[in-house]
């Protein structure tokens, strides 16, 4: 049995989905993206994907993040759920036609926050199937919370509590942006990308793009990278490639040189 | 938050698959449950189904019950999770589109066997969701095995596990033939059904059907009850009814006259 330190690799729900529409999901993308990491093939990988079209829509007309305030929340719930293991199933078919050993493991069932932060998860049932070779498969789920009734765990407080709780190798983050930028490069041509980022320059340039007070000029980006700190100052590598382009994904897998922006402690 | 006791429902793999061909779903009979438990509207109630043509083909193929042979398992380990979640995933569809607040709860993210048995359940995330007005859905499912590296856990024992962990008010088990008889009711026209049977009478008859030694004269049936008997002992009544026959599974839920097998302690 591996006791190797994982990788973790985020999927933006923004690469599997098409977020203009409701509940519309990119297929192309998702059977290129389980291609290539059938060919890449590494070993001790725990695979975290968003919510995209299916989760956001819904938990945002329900106010799930919030927490339980009516009745009418309930049915929200368990529709919000549901719908993320729709999109979960999608990319479990694709994994699994190509025999890629992947399970997937919903957060509701082993998670529990506190006033929407991970108080409690039930990591046996991970760790074990990691040692034994399979690919455990989390996403952004709805989850039960001591203090609001139930909230909205995002994939992105998800990856960095498990790379912390695993000891990761390394973070891979794949989005629809080849990496982080000073502006939102989607409507800015005059954004300029990072290549490379230290912990210190991270938590400085973090304050200037507004990331932690909810006025985020990349995109929404900042916001994303304010959760994997922690990680970061554990000294654990995140490198963020842009998925939506063929063969990022499988370059960073191998190891392989590829554009994008790598963040570490020093 | 209510603390009563709940009622734990089965529902067979025979009711909402067929048997006969693989991973055939009965769309009619998952819709019309769907509806009968709309209609009955229970509190507190937790539901289990079987795995029929999704997961039992795939089980045998891989030999997953047997346990961590060799590693051509491992892929058959995570196909056999994945149907047994596509067809969670069509009953969940059914009762979340009538607006049952129903939440499904994979037992590979939260239960571990030893040598078969269940050796450790995670029971925060189900319990708290009963007691938000919920209804927690399981089903048979692949396992962690901390003996057999990995095995099968079956509904049946899922079932009288959770009945006895939540001192369950009544376990009711919708099967496709109308109760318990004694001997096959599909291939012997002459096979007398039980209406009742208490504990003693149901170890005498236990024994007398081959339940115990896989000569199983009922056609399976005598198997599955001899998880119960912990239950029985317990003093929960257990009634078994024909859930492919419109409206039995409703007056069962309802606590309505209805033809059965009602086992009791006494």
């Amino acid at each position: 049995m591996s006791q190797a330190k994982p990788t973790i690799l985020k999927i933006g729900g923004s690469v599997i989905t098409d977020k203009s529409k409701e509940m519309e999901v990119r297929m192309d993308a998702i059977s290129r993206l389980a291609d290539e990491i059938f060919e890449a093939n590494p070993k001790n990988l725990i695979i975290i994907h968003g919510g995209g079209s299916f989760g956001h829509p819904l938990a945002r007309k329900y106010a799930l993040k919030e927490g339980f305030k009516d009745a009418s929340q309930i049915v929200g719930f368990a529709e919000t759920h549901h719908v993320m293991t729709v999109l979960n199933g999608l990319f479990m078919d694709a994994l699994i036609w190509r025999g890629i050993p992947a399970v997937s493991i919903p957060p509701s069932s082993c998670a529990l926050t506190k006033n929407g932060r991970i108080a409690c998860f039930e990591e046996t049932p991970l760790k074990r199937l990691l040692e034994m070779g399979f690919t455990p498969v989390l996403y952004g789920d709805t989850v039960l919370d001591t203090e609001l009734g139930f909230t909205i765990l995002s994939g992105d407080q998800l990856t960095s509590f498990l790379a912390l709780r695993f000891n990761a190798e390394r973070i891979l983050i794949g989005v629809d942006v080849d990496g982080l930028y000073d502006a939102d490069p989607k409507t800015n041509v005059k954004a300029k990308m990072f290549e490379h980022l230290s912990l210190e320059e991270l938590k400085k340039t973090h304050g200037l793009l507004g990331g932690s007070n909810g006025c985020d000029v990349t995109g929404g980006m900042a916001n994303k990278i304010a959760e994997l700190i922690p990680a970061v100052e554990r000294g654990i590598p995140v490198l963020i490639v842009n998925a939506s382009k063929p063969k990022y994904l499988y370059k960073a897998l191998k190891g392989e040189k590829v554009k994008g922006t790598l963040i570490e402690k020093e």
